[in-house]
């Protein structure tokens, strides 16, 4: 069958991918909304901060009661009482006097600026030296200077961090409102495929790529539901299907790579309500027998069998699937894109496809050497080894010992792993 | 009182955190191991693969049945059967026998080599023509290929990815042993605060703390424990910080910047049971007014109240905490240490402190240039516009405009986004 393939180029599968949207909004606390996609743009719904702060610990002062003061002819001022945290003073200051404020203090009326304790001496308890001439908001933030009411602060699309979820706490808001995660129905196909907690008798091998996938999914952001292991059998997996795709906003199906099942994935979601056939093959090794459909507005994926190909794919490509899923908008960005290193050695491609080979990166001195970790087709060894994958572009016969290459990363949630 | 700090550098600040080791161990199931770090070596119970497999579609011989096999001169075998999937055949394969068998199939008995379909035509149902010789063990994998029985395959301190899950279901491991997450207890401090649910009145602000520190805990794999917002009260901080140190494996407060209160933290943790001073004040900026200390095994941190004062010590330092209260062995590889960047303009800093200047990093065509994101003390909103943080080391005077810059992401697990 595989002649039949009309093989889609990656660029074009990351077209027909971006075709997808977010599968639905939900609010959640503030508290569990890191991590989590926006659903709409937040604006301020009030000034932060909300009043002039000090941002040093000193006195407030009329900015001009300290005008041409400096430490040969320090400003003597009167002590007009002290600004206590959390609390809007009563006094009013007026020229000439000084309120001892700390650091994050609500300046009282009548100041527009701070002297800093260190420029301050106490002549008795009424009386102040100042020894430099501060200028008007010297040492103070002023309403609105993190946020005026009004300003859109973030937008939809952006996944948020611990800053945004602080400035949002800041403006009192307690929910946030965020695109839902994607639910990932993931089946296993093969007749040789047993649980994990199974014995594997001769000629049986245990499911693995429902770990491997239901844990991509969760590190992107999805929820995978894991619908377990079906056999061979066309209506079998049409039944798990269509029971997959009530509760799942996506439905990934591995294996079906047995000369007899060929195609025995593509013929169920043939069968699936309002089916349309997307992507029949890519021209990327390893990965190329990749099927991408989708029954109304759901993806529905095949992935090979084999279990280092069926990664290599859906690191490839269902992170991106997931992402335009969860309505991020941070894509396309090579930002992210992994770390650069340099290649241990010679390595060949064909002509005509994308190649992406395993590497393990070993640190020398300051650089960071790329090593290919080949072996047989059908091992996962190979990508435990491995830190990460490198991209051969269907243009090039290879790449040369010593070029750079960017290395795709692994590694798990690497944003604090440093 | 700031005069009597004795500053620790940022190294032997790093120093003291790796005498720091893992709270526990416990052991989850599979499916909930991502991410997690293994407590112990795992070695594999059996082999894997478990049997010879093929690893094409096509037939298995002896592959001294095709010795001189060519277009030209074919070789006739006599066909014996066919091996299904998930089987093992009662087929002994003789010399000039061949048996169709599927990619993945296990091998029957006598056969050490698979012959790819594309090489073989049946002249009738019981004649095979093979047009190419074959070596012995050509197209299979053999037991243990993958794993060895009783090989070491993960080790202790390693953090597990899609891929290892992969192997460990492979291998009929149905429960991962890893190091518990570590539980860390978190107290804002202030008489100014009030929580994220409540009106705040002239002078008060919003516990924002709580949220920054508590998201940047779950991205490091720590679960956060918020306590509360706790008034700038001796007593008050002290019994809630007994009372966090009994359920947590480790106390985060930040605040007690106000005048009045500086030490109010370090007074607090004086109390605490075992407790032993480790650093007071870091030769950074910002986050110099930074304590850490143990009670027992446990570390007792003051951060400091400023907001984004308290998020960039948390980033630099915090996050290497948890990873060793983890257990992670990763820690002191730069090759997850972030992206390389232009710097769009000089940067001045302060001889004998480290620096860490926010930055919003910009894509010009194939570079990436980071603009530093300056602002008053005490706004966040700088944090939000910052994509990371550069670090200016103490000897240095500053960095020039054009120079090289590593950039530490503070995306959230930009593992997967690309």
């Amino acid at each position: 069958m595989e002649s039949f393939f009309k093989l889609k180029k990656p660029d074009e599968v990351y077209d027909i991918i971006d075709q997808f949207g977010p599968v639905g909004e939900e609010v959640v606390p503030l508290e569990d909304a890191a991590g989590r996609v926006l659903s709409s743009d937040l604006t301020a719904p009030e000034d932060l901060p909300q009043f002039f702060r000090s941002t040093m610990d000193g006195y407030a002062v009329k900015a001009k009661s300290t005008f041409g003061a400096n430490e040969g002819m320090p400003a003597l001022l009167e002590v007009g009482g002290e600004v206590l945290m959390g609390e809007a003073s009563s006094v009013v200051v007026e020229a000439g006097q000084a309120v001892k404020i700390p650091t994050g203090g609500m300046l009282p009326e009548g100041a527009d600026g701070v002297v800093m304790k260190e420029y301050c001496s106490l002549l008795d308890e009424e009386t102040l030296e100042v020894s430099r001439t501060i200028s008007p908001l010297e040492n103070v933030i002023q309403p609105g200077d993190d946020f005026r009411q009004g300003a859109a602060f973030l937008n939809k699309g952006h996944r948020l961090r611990p800053q945004d979820l602080g400035v949002m706490a800041g403006l009192g808001l307690a929910e946030a409102p965020v695109f839902r995660k994607p639910r990932i129905a993931i089946i296993s196909t093969g007749d040789e495929i047993v649980p994990v907690d199974k014995p594997a008798l001769p000629g049986q091998v245990r499911d693995i790529n429902r770990y491997t996938l239901g844990a991509l999914c969760r590190r992107v952001g999805a929820e995978p539901i894991c619908m377990g292991v079906c056999p061979d059998d066309f209506e079998a997996l049409k039944g798990m299907s269509e029971k997959a795709l009530i509760e799942a906003d996506s439905l990934w199906i591995s294996g079906g790579s047995s000369v007899g099942t060929k195609d025995l994935t593509l013929q169920v979601f043939e069968t699936l309500p309002q089916f349309e056939l997307l992507v029949h093959g890519i021209s990327i090794s390893p990965g190329k027998p990749t099927i991408i459909g989708k029954s109304g507005p759901k993806p529905v994926i095949g992935l090979p069998g084999h279990v280092a190909s069926a990664l290599v794919v859906a690191e490839v490509f269902m992170t991106r699937m997931v992402l335009r899923l969860s309505g991020d908008a941070g894509l396309g960005s090579h930002i992210y894109a992994g770390v650069e290193a340099e290649l241990s050695q010679n390595i060949e491609s064909a002509n005509g496809r994308e190649d992406y080979i395993r590497v393990k990166l070993i640190e020398e001195g300051e650089s960071l050497i790329a090593r290919p970790v080949f072996g047989k087709s059908g091992l996962i060894s190979t990508l435990v080894e491995a830190d990460g994958l490198i991209r051969i572009d269907m243009n090039t016969e290879g790449l040369y010992q010593g070029e750079k290459v960017r290395v795709m990363l692994f590694n798990f949630a690497d944003g604090g792993l440093r």
